[in-house]
């Protein structure tokens, strides 16, 4: 096998544009200096176009998961009651941070690999009025659902003063997000993702109203305390060491999309999507979600007569291409395709005909070439046929 | 269109692995030092497997040409008559730096796309006992075309003394070269092809019954003096500066050739020019070479039906994808995908989905996924089918 090759089809990490690469192998310059202002002040705009918000997106030095608890530190109080939206392993990690805090979730579920519904939400604020916040989750990484955000935070609204927190880790900046128009209180997201960047970096945004709580609330916290954040930001600077590598990166990845447009940036993932979804419907290999619940960033099929992991492994070694298993319940049940951020429906062609190959290996018998077929149809219909 | 994506599918230059993009980024060092030194004694005993020859294999400062040239003027003199076997422009260099430098060269010329013949070469030997050297291509990039040189050489030492000089210079490293076995005199390549690196080094290697001729050739030459860089070489060091950068990335290339292991990589290249043939035979569309001519590293592709010029514009635009074009006399009328160093079978089932997208969009009606399909069951096949 070709040495050094990697393919990458992980719904995240994703890979890295070489410009990306280039920028962030820049040297190092002193966090407290004017350069390091000057970066931010030039990122700082880009991000909030990303989120489609006027205020600040403060970045921070970590995981997605710190900027999820900093989501919840924030704004609830321990002994508050709050809603979490739970699609998959993303929102169960909701439900595990209030509990780390005695917080206390109230909980809707739904089978995996299902969106969640604005009556259920709504049923619960209902029923719970003292509920200070509702949690959920944008793209669920794990089965590949894209919860409709926007007609669930009506929802909410229509019914609650609960602020609207937003996991967007896995499909900010590869799908539209209205932060303000929305509604949504939080909303939060990471580097490695729809971003292409390495893991390090973590995003998140408060509302107005979001701001007055969180200048109020007196859950201990430091490190995650986004007035900190905001302050220094808004002079362009951040409150203790930056991931300074990769805010180079992130100045050019937001160059990137400004240059593909946001609008086109979000239509290539629609129709990679498309695509995806054609190909395994072609090839007669069951999806695991819905087209109405899929996600743009990464697609779940849940294979019936071969095995997930057996394909995996497959792919692994002939193409050194790698693609996710499931997780949890759908632990070896599933494999995921990640199609976004630096991803192109060239690429995606590339997994479908090389994952077409590896069906074969695994033992099932398709048509070669028709999951290909069914793609480039979606490609030249413009992406637009289903 | 994503930004920052490019799908380089030329006869070269081709990709660079990431690995040996980080080579290639160290920081410079004396080319006098010791390190230097030890760079080039790793470098040595690996660029001779590959040429397969016990003889120094030298590195020049320059781009193929120069090599080419160099492989004239430390050969023949003024006066004296050559073959040149000329199998489309790349043959015909040979025939013009012999011009300049007042040699007299003798042709042997085959249809553009068809591979040279043994009896035409001893034909010409035969009626022109003065015939001091043979030059000959071993992959004609400009028509796809592998010429036999084992077979040629054989025919050439069976029939003269005339020295026996190859240049390989795209598709050394990719295909089977057994200097040394085949009787080769002199062999030349270059650093952007199979190589996988930049252009900026070529390479050139002589047989001892070559060497005795340079030693006491008279042909006026500085830079290009083959002595000066062997006694250089024996000694780990160059006659003048070397292109450190590059051989910083030819000594990591190396390594990766090392890691896949020459078969595995001449294997790998025979599959990916089965691919690509099966793939274009199964669209009907006309390849310009036979399957007996055809080079493992590069294939030409002569449509009839829409037009070569109007489907690489397709391709730039649509997915960033390159292809090339034809040369000279074979210009706008057919187009050649390279396959060459760092290119896998999936990245070669890529291009032809992409390509399949172009064809449609050039106006051509084919079954979509059909060559995909095809490629796919040679890939399936382990690529000895055909």
């Amino acid at each position: 096998m070709l040495a050094d090759q990697q393919i990458l089809r992980l719904p995240g990490p994703s890979p890295i544009p070489p410009s990306v690469s280039r920028a962030m192998a820049q040297p190092m310059i002193g966090h407290r200096g004017q350069s390091t202002a000057d970066l931010l002040g030039d990122i700082r705009p880009g991000l909030k176009k990303v989120f489609g918000t006027s205020q600040e997106v403060l970045i921070l030095t970590a995981s997605g998961t710190a900027a999820l608890e900093a989501a919840v530190v924030n704004t609830v109080s321990p002994g508050e009651e709050v809603l979490v939206v739970v699609t998959g392993a993303f929102g169960e990690r909701f439900a595990d941070i209030c509990k780390a805090y005695g917080i206390h979730p109230h909980i809707v579920e739904t089978e995996w690999g299902k969106a969640a519904a604005a009556e259920d939400i709504t049923e619960m604020l209902q029923a719970y009025p003292a509920i200070k916040a509702v949690f959920m989750t944008y793209c669920e990484t794990s089965t590949g659902v894209l919860n409709p955000v926007k007609e669930l935070a009506e929802a909410i609204r229509k019914n609650s003063e609960a602020l609207v927190i937003v996991d967007g880790v896995s499909c900010i900046g590869g799908v539209e997000t209205k932060m303000d128009d929305w509604g949504l209180d939080i909303v939060v997201s990471g580097s490695q993702k729809a971003f292409m960047l390495p893991a390090g970096l973590a995003f998140i945004a408060a509302s107005e109203r979001a701001w007055h709580i969180i200048e109020t609330n007196r859950q201990p916290r430091f490190y995650l305390d986004l007035k900190k954040h905001r302050n220094n930001l808004l002079k362009d600077a951040t409150p203790y060491t930056p991931a300074l590598s990769i805010l180079f990166g992130l100045k050019q990845a937001l160059m990137l999309m400004e240059e593909e447009g946001l609008e086109g940036v979000y239509a290539r993932h629609q129709v990679m999507m498309k695509m995806a979804r054609s190909a395994f419907k072609a090839l007669g290999v069951p999806l695991l979600t819905s087209d109405e619940d899929a996600s743009p960033t990464v697609t779940a099929i849940r294979p019936e007569d071969f095995d997930a992991e057996e394909l995996r492994k497959i792919l692994k070694e002939e193409f050194a291409m790698e693609v996710a298993g499931g997780q949890q319940q759908l632990s070896k049940k599933i494999f995921r395709i990640g199609h976004m951020g630096y991803c192109s429906p060239a690429d995606l062609l590339q997994a479908i005909a090389a994952i077409e190959i590896g069906i074969v290996k695994a033992g099932k018998k398709i048509e070669l070439g028709s999951g290909v077929c069914a793609a480039q149809q979606v490609y030249l219909n413009g992406g637009m046929s289903r």
